[in-house]
C-alpha cells in the first residue's frame, strides 16, 4: 500500500511521475538504455537539461539576466558557494531564522565578516524578525536569508528590501508560491523537497554578480563555470535531473505555480484550522509567519506524541516525527502531497484526540 | 531492444540491477515509498549506506585506518577537495597522464605549489611515465595520479612508491582490478563508470591524513566531517547510493574483484588481440600501459571511423565515438559490459573491415 509520506526531505514525489520513471527505467527515450546509463553528452539527455532550464524559466518567470543551474552537493554546499562566489568585500549580513539559516551563517564566517543582523532564536525560531527593523550594514556583498524554515515551520510572508543583493535558500519551498525572482541576487534550493530526488541542487543567480568568484573557489563551485557549460561542466546527477524535468512538466500542465499555490494554501488551511480549533493540538508559530510547507505540532505531552506517531504509521501516515531540535510532530505537505493525504491526517488527528483527550 | 552501451560514463549498469531497481521503485523495502522519497535518516535507508560501506571494505580489503565515504560532486569536486584537505605545506606533485589528471593538477595550483613532475603529453598520453625516473620532490603534502585514463585508454600497471601520501583518481577503474589500498593515502572515484548512476562519488581516505582540513575548505568538502557523520552530514544522493549497493552485492556474489578482474582481462584481450591481428584497426597505446576499461582505436581514416560508428549504432552497439581530443572510436568495457557485448563488437569489426578494407 502506498503511504502518505510527510517526510521533510527527501519527500514524497508525484505518483504519476514515479510511475513514468519506473515504466521507462530500462529504455530512456527509445535509446535501449536506462536514463542512468546514457552519456550526459548524448543529445537525448542534454535536451532534458535544456528543457528543465526552459521549464523553470517559464514557471518562475526568470529572465536571461539570471543563470539557471543544476549543480550537486545540496544547499549545504551552497552555504560555501555563496561567499566563494560573492564575498569580494568579505562582508555579508545573515538573518538567522532556523537551523539551516544558522549553518549558512557559520559557513559564511569561514570566508569573511559575516554578521547575524537579526535572529528569532530568542523565541525558538517561531517567528520571522520584523523586516523594517533589521540593521542591515552598508558595504556588504549580500544579505542571506532562508525563506522557509523546514524544522520550525516558518516562512517569510514577504522579503526584505536590501541594498546588497538578497540571497535566499529556498530549499523547502521552491516552486510552492509565486515570487518575483528579480527581488533576489541568488536563489538556491536542494531539490529533494519540491522538485526531484536528492542529488541535484537548483541555483538561480544574477549573471552580473557571478563573474568574479574568489580565487580560492573550487572550479565546481563557480556558478560562472556552471553557467558557461550549461550545467554540464562535469557529469551531472542525471537521474535526479530527469525526474526534476518530469515534475516540472507536470507542474506546468497543472497550471503552474499559481495553481499549485492555491492547492498548497488549501492543504495548509485544512491542517492549521483543525489545529487552531482543537484544544488538544498546538502549533506555536506566530500565525502570519506560518509555513504552508512544514507544519509542526504537539499533543499535550511527549508520551502522547510518541503514541500519535506510532499509531499514524500503522494507518499509512508516515514520517511524522518532528525534528529532534523541536520534538513533537511535523507534517511536511510539499507540492506532491495530495489533498487526500492531508484529509487523512486530519481524520486520524480527530480519532486520536477522541481516544486520548 | 537493449543496446550494448560502450559509453565512457555514465555507462552501462548490470541489467539485473536495473531490473531490481525498477521492480522496487515504488516500494522500497516494504515502506510504501520509493527509495527516492524516504528520509536519509530512515533506518531502512541508513542501513543501506552502512551496507555499502561494509561491502566496499570487504571487497577492497579496506582497514579501519581508512574512512569510506559517499559524497557528491564527482571527481571534479575532489580535484579541489584533495588540496583543501591535505595541502598543509602548500606543496604537491602531480603526474599528468591525461585530461582529468591535468584538470586535477590545474585545480591543485589554486591552492599552492602544485608541480607537474612527469607527463606523457609529449606522446599524446599514450603511455605512463617510467615510475623510477619521476623526480618527486621532498616536503610535498601528496603525490597525485590518475590510475586509469578514460580518454586515452592507459592505466598504471603498478603504482609509484612515494614518500608523500599517494592520492589516486580511480574513477574509471575502481573495483575492476585488485589493488592494495594501503599503498594509497586517498583514493577517489566518480561512481558513474563501475559503481552506480552519476551523482555519487566514492572517497577512501587514510584517517590520520584528514584530521586538519585547510581553514578555507567548505564544510561539505571536509572528509573529516563526512567521516564523522557516516556520509550523512546532509542529504546524500540516495538513489545513486542505493543502486551502488545493488551493484556491490552483485559483485560480491560473483566472487569479488578477483573474479570480475578475470572477466575484465578476458574481455580486453578479446578486443586487443583482434585489433593487433588486424591491419585495418589500430590502437596507439604502448602495450604494457593499455587500460582494460577503455579501448580507443581507429580505422585507416576519419571517414571510415564515422561510418563505423554509425553502422555500429544500427546494430545496437552504441556510444562508440571517441573523445573529441582523440577522435576515432573508444569502447569502454567496464565491469557491467557483458562478454557478449565485446564479442558482438568484434564480430561487427570483422564485418566492417571486410566491407571496407
Amino acid at each position: 500500500m502506498r503511504a502518505f509520506n510527510f517526510s521533510a526531505g527527501p519527500s514524497t514525489l508525484p505518483l504519476d511521475v514515479l510511475e513514468e520513471a519506473q515504466r521507462d527505467f530500462l529504455d530512456f527515450s527509445g535509446t535501449g538504455m536506462s536514463v542512468t546509463e546514457i552519456s550526459h553528452r548524448n543529445k537525448a539527455f542534454s535536451a532534458m537539461v535544456e528543457e528543465g532550464e526552459a521549464l523553470l524559466r517559464d514557471l518562475m518567470n526568470i529572465s536571461k539576466d539570471y543563470a539557471v543551474l543544476f549543480v550537486q552537493g545540496g544547499a549545504s554546499t551552497q552555504f560555501a558557494a555563496v561567499p566563494l562566489n560573492l564575498m569580494h568585500n568579505k562582508k555579508a549580513d545573515y538573518v538567522v531564522t532556523g537551523n539551516f539559516a544558522k549553518k549558512a551563517f557559520q559557513e559564511g564566517k569561514l570566508y569573511g565578516d559575516a554578521e547575524c543582523v537579526a535572529s528569532s532564536a530568542d523565541q525558538t525560531y517561531t517567528y520571522i524578525p520584523e523586516l523594517s527593523n533589521i540593521p542591515f550594514r552598508d558595504g556588504t556583498d549580500y544579505v542571506h536569508i532562508c525563506s522557509n524554515n523546514t524544522i520550525f515551520g516558518t516562512r517569510y510572508p514577504e522579503f526584505p528590501k536590501t541594498k546588497a543583493p538578497l540571497v535566499a535558500d529556498m530549499s523547502s519551498e521552491i516552486l510552492s508560491r509565486e515570487i518575483d525572482v528579480n527581488q533576489f541576487g541568488v536563489i538556491y534550493a536542494g531539490a529533494q523537497k519540491n522538485l526531484a530526488p536528492a542529488g541535484v541542487t537548483l541555483v538561480i543567480a544574477r549573471r552580473d554578480l557571478i563573474q568574479n568568484p574568489l580565487d580560492i573557489c573550487p572550479t565546481m563551485l563557480q556558478w560562472k563555470v556552471q553557467d558557461e557549460n550549461g550545467s554540464l561542466y562535469n557529469t551531472p546527477p542525471c537521474f535526479a535531473i530527469y525526474v526534476a524535468v518530469l515534475v516540472l512538466r507536470k507542474l506546468k500542465k497543472l497550471g503552474g505555480i499559481k495553481a499549485i499555490n492555491q492547492i498548497n494554501e488549501y492543504k495548509a488551511k485544512l491542517l492549521y484550522d483543525f489545529i487552531d480549533n482543537s484544544s488538544f493540538y498546538t502549533n506555536n508559530v506566530v500565525k502570519k509567519y506560518r509555513s504552508i510547507m512544514n507544519v509542526p505540532f504537539v499533543t499535550p505531552n511527549a508520551e502522547l506524541d510518541d503514541a500519535f506517531i506510532k499509531g499514524a504509521a500503522k494507518e499509512g501516515l508516515v514520517s511524522l516525527k518532528g525534528h529532534r531540535l523541536v520534538g513533537g510532530m511535523r507534517a511536511s505537505i510539499y507540492n506532491a502531497m495530495p489533498v487526500e493525504g492531508v484529509k487523512a491526517l486530519v481524520e486520524y488527528m480527530k480519532k486520536f484526540e477522541k481516544e486520548n483527550a
